[in-house]
């Protein structure tokens, strides 16, 4: 394919937005990556980055009728010293090729879409803020723009990268969340689409969502669509538990997400040698290990928050109370280790950030 | 809400295509109906025709990640003496404010659609076709248009209505087809949106369907997600089969689609004193009625195809040959029954259908 990105800059920049007030995800830089698919021209083709704009699509795309679309999200950090830095990104495009052989999506060139990334943030560079806990949300992602209403897989795709500021997830310091275990609607199941990043997940989950902030809960516990029995989720978060000493988080069966920040605690935990085992965890075992005082802790974990702690399960008519409703010290470290690496602060043994600025743009042609 | 339809009509009419090459949702009209959503402006709101154009969104609405999207399908048949019939319509949207309520989308005022859509088609009159077979395709559908990427239910949406002129769906008679049992991929399963018309069933099915095709089979038969026993659908279609003298179709369990068809099926059953009974059915049962010679007919039905005749089921590695590859008795008076009362041609004992340009328009206001 053609790998050579065009950049036009855009002639009017936007002001940005006030630091202390940053929310999540309403606010978009200047500009924007985007790239088509067509077979018969090659493929995926003209690689560009423009002046942020709306599109504009025939009522018949397929992308409004039939739910083949796959996104992902990562951020962009600012250290003290200005440096700009991305956190496993080649994870994120690699994850999206999962996602698109399961959606039938045409799969990309990873380390393309890396360089486009890193060229598309150093356009935008001055967007990402420097407050503590803020930083530069990034939105890649695929809807299928064939214009046909048959239900098939779609020939032409619309590849589309966008940024948005966004501020601290935790305002006033760390709070552990009250959560509800769903017994009615299910995420996803085996043989379904759970384990990509595609909108149909997350329009699922909208209900349950929905009745779960109705008594007073901030995330939803997905179990498995199976037996209703064992952990999933929490929210748009994988889950870890620990329990007696040990840490346990769902192992990947198909219907979990694959997060890359599960994958990053995974690997610190082992790290510092404190016991991590992925497995099925029943809610049968959490109540029973609650109810024995050795469910210790318990967090959600996702590129948004980093970590989650969770302080209450709420299961039937029962609050489970975990570690007192306090952030335990692992949750605590690994959130500190985790933030600490992201923003270039805590020395980073695992390679896991990359620099923007520093090797791109070579190959894009700006006009 | 304001029910005055504004209508601009298209002062380029398009050329009507060729009445024997119609295909299926390729080519559309030349207007198209819109309104939309925002609680701040009381709701739906602006109700309107326009000419049949692009639509302008930006890159960070909600339809484009989360999958927030209803739909609907049905058709408009020109009778013999000129009429314009639509089948059930009110059923289609009763059905799409199930959807809405299952992916938590405002609801819609059911009669005001009707009435909008037949509004719609008598402007598009002159794209109903005649030949044998062919008919108006009509598609409503909603797009959750907020400019915002957390995940929660939209503040705003649009919905829209787009019409195809399409060919006969059997070109040389009906041809019954070869059908895979699927085992690994699920479509849908209790507590998720099975029982929705949205975009994310139709994106997670296409993977399976792929797979068939590839072993010569035309559509996917769905098993139940829990146990993978339970017959639920066969590619976007309801079943039906004919064990011993009695029609049995898998009952509505959440996570099947409440077909109209279906449904029509079972009450011209029911007029006819023929047996019917909504039920689980397992493959189990299928394979064990094959092999005692009592699985008499096997048919999908849905909008599209009417009564689509199954000849044969692929079942692991074997092939399960139904009524000799011939469609049977049954299939085929429904088949006629239901086209003949969809065109005018057979006496509508239920009252079924609707006809365009009689009572509509009065409100609407020409520009
Ligand atoms: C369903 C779901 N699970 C888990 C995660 C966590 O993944 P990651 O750590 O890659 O952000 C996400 C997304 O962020 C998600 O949407
Ligand atoms: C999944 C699915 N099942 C069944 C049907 C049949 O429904 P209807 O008879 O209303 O067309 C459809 C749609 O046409 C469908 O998409």
């Amino acid at each position: 394919m053609d790998t050579q990105i065009t950049i036009i800059h855009t002639r009017t920049k936007k002001q940005k937005p006030d630091p202390d007030s940053l929310g999540f995800g309403r606010i978009f830089t200047d500009h924007m990556f985007i790239m088509d698919y067509d077979e018969e021209l090659g493929g995926w083709h003209d690689p560009r980055i423009i002046p942020y704009q709306p599109i504009t699509l025939d009522p018949s795309c397929m992308t409004f009728h039939y739910g083949q679309t796959v996104f992902e999200g990562l951020k962009a950090y600012r250290t003290k010293e200005g440096r700009i830095l991305l956190f496993r990104p080649e994870k994120n495009f690699e994850r999206m090729n999962k996602s698109n052989d399961r959606l039938c999506i045409p799969s990309i060139d990873e380390s393309f879409m890396l360089e486009a990334l890193k060229t598309l943030v150093e356009v935008d560079r001055d967007w990402v803020p420097d407050a503590e806990g803020t930083s530069l949300y990034i939105r890649p992602f695929i809807i299928s723009t064939e214009t046909y209403l048959g239900v098939s897989p779609s020939k032409h795709y619309r590849f589309m990268i966008i940024l948005s500021p966004v501020g601290a997830y935790y305002k006033d310091g760390i709070n552990p969340v009250r959560i509800g275990v769903e017994k009615e609607f299910v995420r996803s199941v085996k043989g379904g689409t759970g384990m990509a990043k595609t909108g149909g997940n997350y329009s699922a989950s909208l209900k349950a969502q929905e009745v779960a902030e109705a008594l007073g809960c901030s995330q939803v516990l997905w179990l498995d669509g199976i037996e209703k029995k064992y952990i999933e989720e929490v929210g748009s978060m994988n889950v870890f538990f620990k329990i007696n000493g040990e840490i346990v988080t769902p192992e990947l069966n198909g219907s979990i997400l694959d997060g890359v920040t599960r994958n990053s605690i995974i690997q610190l935990l082992k790290h510092w040698d404190i016991p991590v085992i992925e497995r099925r965890v029943s809610m049968e075992e959490l109540i029973q290990a609650h109810h024995d005082g050795k469910l210790e802790e318990a967090f959600g974990t996702g590129t948004a928050a980093v970590v989650s702690p969770v302080g209450e399960l709420l299961w039937e008519d029962n609050v489970l109370e975990i570690n007192g409703g306090q952030i335990g010290e692992i949750s605590q470290k690994l959130y500190d280790t985790l933030t600490g690496i992201q923003t270039g602060k805590v020395e980073d043994p695992f390679n896991w950030v990359s620099e923007v600025g520093t090797s791109s743009s070579s190959k894009s042609h700006a006009i």
